[in-house]
């Protein structure tokens, strides 16, 4: 068996990155975001991830210039915080996940809200030009929104692609329709996730193609 | 908006659940396997995962009694590693993955191979009676085999769930078409991912439901 599979790292990258170029259409997006849903497809192993896609044409290159000016990353998962590739990082930034706070469990408890909606409440100090990225709960990105409606304090960009089947699709929906005028990178409807969410961050940290990569294979 | 979203973990839980068990075909599965692919589908947002399960009957059981006989889980990649809830697993067993490990890379690159090889290589102390977690790289699955082939040495149970364009679906099929007759939990075709994969290992952990699961929210 050893022969009838490709083994190198950067061999098997370039070929998926072929074959996802092939199959997938990748018109209607800029340059720097098409390369973003080349690795988000790459990470669902599905070409039609990309037909939900939806983004603001600058988004890539705000969190890219926050991430350059050393902004943090704040991740709702501690799969997102994991997969994002720190040798990728232009500025050592820093990455935060609240979500394992012994104090997020218990402001949850006492407040009737997902641990999440805690953990997002901490993020307000590193708030302002941040880069978050959301890549597993809905509650995450409705009490984001909320956070900022109320502060007024802005992230330079929200990778925002929760998934599943209560709130995902709406939040993302209400990510899209804000009237805060955030810039957002969405996958709509129920389909997210930590990988989906990783491979954008990823992707938008460096443009390096077929090296780093948070597949690690 | 605070009044428009479920809020709580236990509500939000019950409710994807509800609509998954309405919405997905789970007819041919056994109960213990229905209850890993309903968390599939929910780490997925994305029902038709079920149609491209493929399994041995006795794949839970076999994973299930191997963790409460304190079996190691092998994982490929940091993200599965990282979302395994340690609370659910029965003997605090042990979660390794050699991915970062830098003997790996040094490995890798001499033998031209990718680093997840390289990393499998590294189970082999802790593999007979293991439950094996391949989450994101189809070399893992490949080369899997190919050492249980070699020494004879069997995983009790592999939920082999990579991701991707090159080699994913193949590796899949080998392990469901190979004579080595390993018990296994797989998502045939291009799609998987370390989400999907972590919901297997925290479904087939432990029976509870409602908490303590691998969303966090």
């Amino acid at each position: 068996m050893a022969d009838a599979y490709l083994q190198t790292g950067s061999e098997i990258y370039e070929e998926s990155f072929r074959i996802i170029r092939a199959e997938t259409n990748l018109e209607r997006f800029p340059a720097d975001v098409s390369r973003a849903v080349v690795r988000m497809v790459h990470a669902a192993g599905a070409t039609d991830i990309a037909d939900d896609v939806a983004f603001t044409p600058g988004v890539v290159a705000a969190a890219n210039t926050a991430l350059r000016a050393g902004a943090a990353i704040l991740c709702d998962s501690s799969m997102v915080a994991t997969g994002i590739i720190r040798s990728r990082l232009p500025r050592d930034n820093d990455v935060i996940c609240h979500i394992k706070d012994p104090e997020v469990a218990r402001v949850a408890e006492r407040e009737k809200i997902t641990k999440t909606m805690a953990a997002v409440d901490l993020w307000l100090p590193r708030l302002e030009g941040a880069v978050v990225a959301i890549g597993n709960a809905p509650t995450a990105l409705f009490r984001l929104l909320e956070v900022v409606a109320a502060t007024g304090v802005r992230p330079a960009a929200v990778i925002g692609i929760p998934v599943g089947f209560v709130g995902a699709a709406e939040s993302k929906e209400a990510l899209i329709d804000s009237p805060l005028g955030l810039d957002y990178l969405v996958v709509r409807g129920r389909r997210g996730g930590s990988a989906m969410t990783v491979a954008a961050v990823n992707a938008i940290a460096s443009t390096d193609e077929l090296t780093n990569t948070s597949r690690q294979d």
